[in-house]
């Protein structure tokens, strides 16, 4: 059966009709605002009506970015889209013509659904237990269970982004300290490497040459840039990123035992860069090494079209 | 149908017969060598045996420390007794009458039965999503998410004890530092009571006095009977053991979303001492409070035959 | 000998007679642009001729944010004013009638002036061995032993703010992670509170009404304020600011053995409210506590003229 | 002026002659029992009249580890011997005949002794502020500001090794976590390297064969052997002694501005694969790089005797 996976993004969405085997058949996308949220459920019933005009679909699956209820129709919260217990699902419905019939809508959390891709139709294809983690902005994840998604109790699970690895370290966002995400992502790869530039300065020239003299400005893709020329500091920037994703896995492992841990994200770019201190990392806070076998760690293979890919999966089930 | 369940200690074994709604019907135990894992097939018969005269069981589980195998019927590797890759169940198996029939023989991690027994018929009998912590000589766990246990793809999921939560922070017999059970423990109890005493001498007379004068033989039961007497510092070193708990059931929330907390282990005497500071610090940490139902915190209900019961029951299924 | 004291802020400057009991017997004041250091030069030249007019001076001492030069002469590196390796004192001196005559000029560090204020003529005057912590914007410090200031080889001691507290804690404008300052300061008492908004909305209203909903707007006063009048999450958050002072003076004790600890700066308009979890904090990571007799830890006697009192009595030494 | 330095050790004295340059003119040693302090003035009196039998002194100073009293008379407090408030300096003058003539007795703290030799005349000869760092089972110092020995004002200056670098870090026989020794120490190393033995197995074959197959025997000159033949798990192992060693030292140069940093004990035989890290994280963690001139870092020129040397020659000063 074909699906439509749409990837709710805070400025526009992306939707596109996914086959049985996770390829994108077509695909369009809409501007909207984050504090309209009436405009996004009119955006989702239009890429409805303009993909399922050419494409048979039996379901709907809505990735967002926020706590999506149990039941999978509604967000519950959701950090920068103004939906509060929001029934997503019910309002896009009554905007489709005939009520969208039969055609199941279901709504995922976007980095479920990514995940959920990587596991049916990525690098994760033959695992049953698998941890998913993209390194965006923030850190966020996937768990796979047994070949089952694990969406905990209310919907909430795989937040681990908000471990917390430091106590009263970095500040985060949520209004705490330490958590995961502020030492494993690219906004921190950005911040170590602003604060390098500081109190480096004698190491930071090509850096800082590439931001054009303005560490304010300097982006992740620079830092990989440098480090791939061979820049001593980008290529240790790059390693502490890694040295934080390895030993969060580890933790995270003590946990659940995954066969695979696959890296998404923009960061992905950086390669064995990157790779190499997560595998080593990971090696050497694994707890019991030796004593069990060990997850491989590998690059996603899906790049931003995974949301969508996963809840057009998910929402056929 | 009735099962037996067997808990395997270091140096002795207990067991029992446990109908459907976990209730013992009859017990017994032996006494066994670490080191001399023979005896503990033996031993592990010869319980069989005197228990399924009276009883018609089908299925027997046995509870082992360590990593047991995804079929359930070998240890991989155990901390305490000579188990290496050794199949258990089969060893077993040979030394019954008649093959033991077609009783089924499975093999389960004791953290983990001792989790599902309070899961199926203690504090988390009407939950679905739980966290069983049992806090001891070390810490142990259970997770049970969607009411299945959580094994992981090699049977070494929920060594919640070994996440890290203080990078660098105290050594750990697995050769890690900072590992959740060295703060979060019945030792990490007794090491932070014996450092007061040294650091903190002028409010540390009561303690002093309950272990003989001699900081060495300061025991948990101690710390827990000075601070129901209403001591400062007994009551400091609870709370600082309940913030551990409490904080890292957050990490472990952000992660998996259980709708339960339970605490087991001896440490659950302390009651509301140890509850109330577990309870706050979970929600100081909690992430996204205020935007998500929030996890229970309970005390087990089972005490050491949860084990027992645990096992007896995954084994029937 | 009267002495003239300059305390030279970012945009102003003040500056006074003080007699040799560290009394102010005149003051006054001039605007400054910092990016403009020709125009503090004349600013300093014309307070001198205006307060000399009408007392006789032998001397002058101009306190400086920045790192002096071992000779007193100069300005090494200063982060809010454009001086580099800049001679103030004899750019002064160029500037006055008669090349200022055989009055003595002397630049100190703003911080290390406000100490010796504190320990000539404040609460540390009967003091030998002195450490002060002023916690403002960030921390800074003074240290006196055996009665002398000890300002270290190139006159860059006492940045006690830059001494690591956490590895890998707080992002620190210095380019480094986990600063004292980051901890102890009301920078980060106010970035704490604002944290707890997000993290416990429950606990935050009266916070939150202080800073009329929006909690960029938050204040150390009002959070003093909120404290003062009962509120639990201000008291808290001063008590976590008074940890981290006395925690952090517990470890510069196990260096300099000092016999008081004076707190300086504005948060100490909190009272008892920071000084009792100052004190405990101490007391809790004092080494040896038992063993060795213990400093004193007191609110500073002085405000903000303490740099300019310190500076005029350094000048005439 | 010649003068008698004793090093008072927990087991033994070593005594000897030292000349105005810092050279050992003569020498003994004696038995005692750390339970008997008489037993300690008895041996001191001994090796005193042995050696003022052949040299003409003028003064004997005893180094002790333990809290000298300010007046250089009594040891306040010792870890290792019997004292507290023990007069020392009077009970050996007692025990001399025409109880000691006018030669001038005084008690230094060993690791200050030691510090002091070394800033005389050993590699800090030409230096005016120095740190030194003994690093051996545990972490002594002693800091030197303007030619001056920091005593402090209770004689318990420069207990270095108590400086918290971890909150909640490592245990510390002191009753507290995280101090600065236990992760910059003799001892530190060899915990990590049995830590290793046990979490990284496959990398510690080289190691395991030096310490006889059990990583309880393992020392650190052995660590130091495999890191000097190239072993890559030693290499590290001194690399991140290393680094806690500069770390730590960035702190205290934050707050003391010492133009050199001397690196005592027994690790020094580790030569470059010691400094070359504690450079790079001294270098790392300063603050304000660049905008001041830097700590030199060196060994230490001089071995055992140090504490011999420079406890003469402070007695005589």
């Amino acid at each position: 059966m074909h699906a439509i996976g749409v990837d709710i993004g805070g400025t526009k969405i992306a939707a596109g009709v996914v086959d049985d085997e996770g390829r994108i058949l077509a695909s369009t996308r809409r501007d909207t605002a984050p504090d309209d949220v009436a405009s996004i459920d009119q955006a989702i019933a239009e890429v409805y009506q303009e993909l399922s005009a050419d494409h048979e679909v039996g379901a709907m699956g809505l990735a967002a970015a926020g706590f999506v209820s149990p039941d999978r129709t509604s967000v519950l919260f959701a950090p920068n889209i103004a939906w509060r217990e929001y029934p997503l699902a019910q309002r896009v419905r009554e905007l489709l013509p005939d009520g969208g019939g039969d055609v199941q809508i279901v709504v995922e959390n976007d980095a479920n659904a990514a995940g959920w891709a990587e596991f049916r139709f990525g690098v994760g294809r033959d695992a049953t237990d698998m941890l998913m983690l993209t390194v965006g902005t923030g850190l966020g994840g996937a768990i796979i269970s047994e070949r089952e998604l694990v969406r905990g109790k209310w919907g909430a699970a795989a937040e681990v982004g908000h471990m917390r690895v430091v106590p009263e370290g970095h500040y985060c966002g949520c209004g705490h300290e330490g958590c995961w995400e502020q030492y494993a992502s690219g906004t921190a790869l950005v911040r170590d490497g602003q604060s390098a530039v500081i109190s480096q300065p004698g190491r930071a020239a090509r850096l800082l040459e590439l931001c054009g003299g303005d560490e304010h400005k300097l982006t992740g893709p620079q830092i990989t840039q440098a480090a791939q020329e061979g820049d001593g500091l980008a290529v240790e920037l790059l390693a502490t990123l890694g040295r934080w994703i390895g030993e969060g896995a580890a933790s995270v492992t003590a946990l659940l035992d995954p066969e695979l841990i696959v890296i998404g994200g923009g960061v992905g770019a950086a390669g064995d860069l990157l790779l190499q201190p997560v595998r080593k990392a990971f090696a050497d806070q694994l707890s019991a090494r030796g004593h069990r076998p060990e997850a491989q760690i590998e690059l996603a293979e899906h790049g931003n079209e995974a949301g969508m890919v996963g809840a057009a999966d998910l929402a056929r089930r």
